[in-house]
């Protein structure tokens, strides 16, 4: 049995589903307080798919707390590929939401003058917001990657 | 050595890179060949990383094609790191441009009315390279994959 890091069940990987959560959890928070966010579709998706990833990265945080108090070992086969499964998922819709999202705000900023024009848009917030899901994602990937090489050496 | 669908230097990882290349190339052509697409710049960058895609499967459908050849193998571990970041690099770019393109077009189309008012623009072009660029990136992402399970089984 390897011990990577980041592995289910360990400290390390306590601690980036921990972070992977409080980034999704902050990018949903302020997507969802900015001023006209249902003004594009990819806003929405965002929140959308910030919210699967609280909720996943929240769940995969508690059973690693449940594993390390009770010192379970999570390395079985079966648990390691829906983990892989759900990861892959979870962190390919995070992506896929995020860069729609920026996408969109450099049309909004660049490409076109809405930002400008239309004031009632909260732009700044909007950006933030995307970063923080860029960076959730990073965590998402390195979990995801560590989950998948668990299972290719298990 | 295990033998995995879509390894490189076997006629399945041919394949794969070669149909990766095709749909890259003919989401690059249609895009580039499509009135305005200079607009948005997430269009922009859908061709950088269809040029991108391009290269990089030519070159790898030639090296697998040189190893069927001389019956080489592939499978050494230097070899498989650099195709695993390479094409993990790859397919984060070609999936964050083809994402950021339909975040666009969902704002051309649903959104805003860009689309109708603006006749200069072929939109339905546009569809279908962006269509076509998540088709190249699926592919892309099952070598990744194969690649990465090669070098920790390795």
């Amino acid at each position: 049995m390897k011990s990577v890091f980041g592995s289910p069940g360990k400290v390390s990987g306590l601690l980036l589903r921990m972070f992977q959560f409080l980034f999704a959890a902050a990018s949903l928070a302020l997507m969802a307080s900015a001023s006209g966010f249902s003004f594009a579709t990819s806003f929405c998706f965002l929140i959308a798919a910030m919210g699967l990833q609280v909720l996943w990265s929240f769940g995969l945080a508690c059973l690693d707390i449940h594993a390390l108090r009770l010192k379970k070992d999570l390395h079985n086969h079966i648990f390691l590929s829906l983990l892989a499964v759900g990861d892959w998922v979870t962190a390919i819709l995070s992506l896929a939401a995020a860069c729609s999202s920026a996408g969109v705000m450099v049309v909004f900023i660049k490409d076109t003058d809405i930002c400008r024009s239309q004031t009632t848009l909260s732009c700044n917030t909007f950006q933030i917001s995307i970063a923080l899901a860029f960076i959730a994602w990073f965590l998402l990937a390195v979990s995801s990657y560590v989950v998948f090489w668990l299972l290719a050496t298990i």
